[in-house]
């Protein structure tokens, strides 16, 4: 895969798969003025972030939608298998777990940890949760290379220290706080209230 | 408030502000080189982005911690009062409405629809579920400006169409699809399975 991509090229390219999975299936070619019309976005920018996938599009015609549907999710690994593990299984981590999308991208949460003793063994979305002493061992069996993050804010941290120590690649955070993890892993963060407050500041 | 602000420059505020919430008390100065590297970011990117709010740093000395909080806060009206609501009461929309960070943004999340009949008037995290036929009615009542959307894809757009209608100025959407609004209504997005999908790709 080129990794040379950009970060912001990157997250634009499931927005992308998503619009053209929405296209009615007699919409056998998409342009990228079409596909930038629709998303409100710039036609350039549209043709350039597309231009990192194995899609070639045509003067004229634009793109086959089957053949650039299956470049992103070539470029997106869909169709191969990753598997994630999630921490803190509250409500959030129990909405996740129950959150059937990840298929979609070829990721599957395979394991589930809590430090509340009274939720081991306990099932969610036929998932058993375990407890956190046996996180090291699970994520080796599985192979886990991404993990979410659902704890507090306050455990947030010990909870990405350890799961570096784990091997862990890739880690979704989605307590409210920082985390600072080991080089070569990479974080993202989802804040849903500072998303909210975001936008009740541009109102 | 300055509204002209780029997006990408808003959307970092929450991010110093968590940030400088979580200094220790003693710290009464910071700099924006300290809040650079504590972040990751470039020093004049930090200094740009906090001019936008009212805090003014001094040479060799740096923002006074309290004053550049009480800044950012304000910027991001967290100490007024917005309310919000949630439409689609499954799994997501129990873990968001039980979620306590909004307040931290002064904002409180005070109505909740679902369209299915069995969900009318049971409580979660303190608040009576509403069917959909009285949204409309609920939302004029509430003054509510921002809305959550967690309903599956497939009816997204349907609720974002009804939320414009009721006068909702800014959205909120969890459904893994693009929706459309009205000129004027904001609107952000939350993929999750399209983030892990992203720092899948990264690794």
């Amino acid at each position: 895969m080129n990794k040379d991509i950009p970060v912001i090229s990157l997250q634009r390219l499931p927005v992308y798969l998503n619009y053209l999975k929405g296209l009615p299936e007699q919409e056998k070619f998409v342009s990228s003025k079409s596909i930038a019309d629709a998303l409100d976005m710039g036609e350039v920018l549209v043709r350039k972030d597309l231009a990192f996938t194995s899609a070639v599009g045509k003067p004229r015609v634009g793109y086959v939608t089957r053949e650039l549907i299956e470049a992103l999710e070539d470029y997106l690994c869909c169709n191969g298998k990753r598997c994630a593990v999630l921490v803190g299984v509250g409500a959030l981590g129990r909405a996740v777990l129950s959150y059937g999308g990840f298929a979609n991208y070829g990721i599957e949460i395979e394991g589930a940890f809590d430090s509340d003793p009274a939720k081991a063994g306990v099932e969610v979305a036929g998932r058993k949760i375990c407890g956190m002493q046996d996180m090291a061992d699970e994520i080796k069996r599985l192979g886990a290379e991404l993990a979410i993050i659902c704890v507090p804010a306050s455990r947030a941290q010990e909870v990405a220290d350890a799961l570096c120590d784990c091997g862990i690649k890739a880690v979704l955070n989605f307590a409210p706080v920082l985390i600072k993890v080991k080089n070569g892993v990479v974080v993202r963060h989802i804040d849903v209230a500072a998303n909210l407050a975001v936008l009740s500041s541009m109102i």
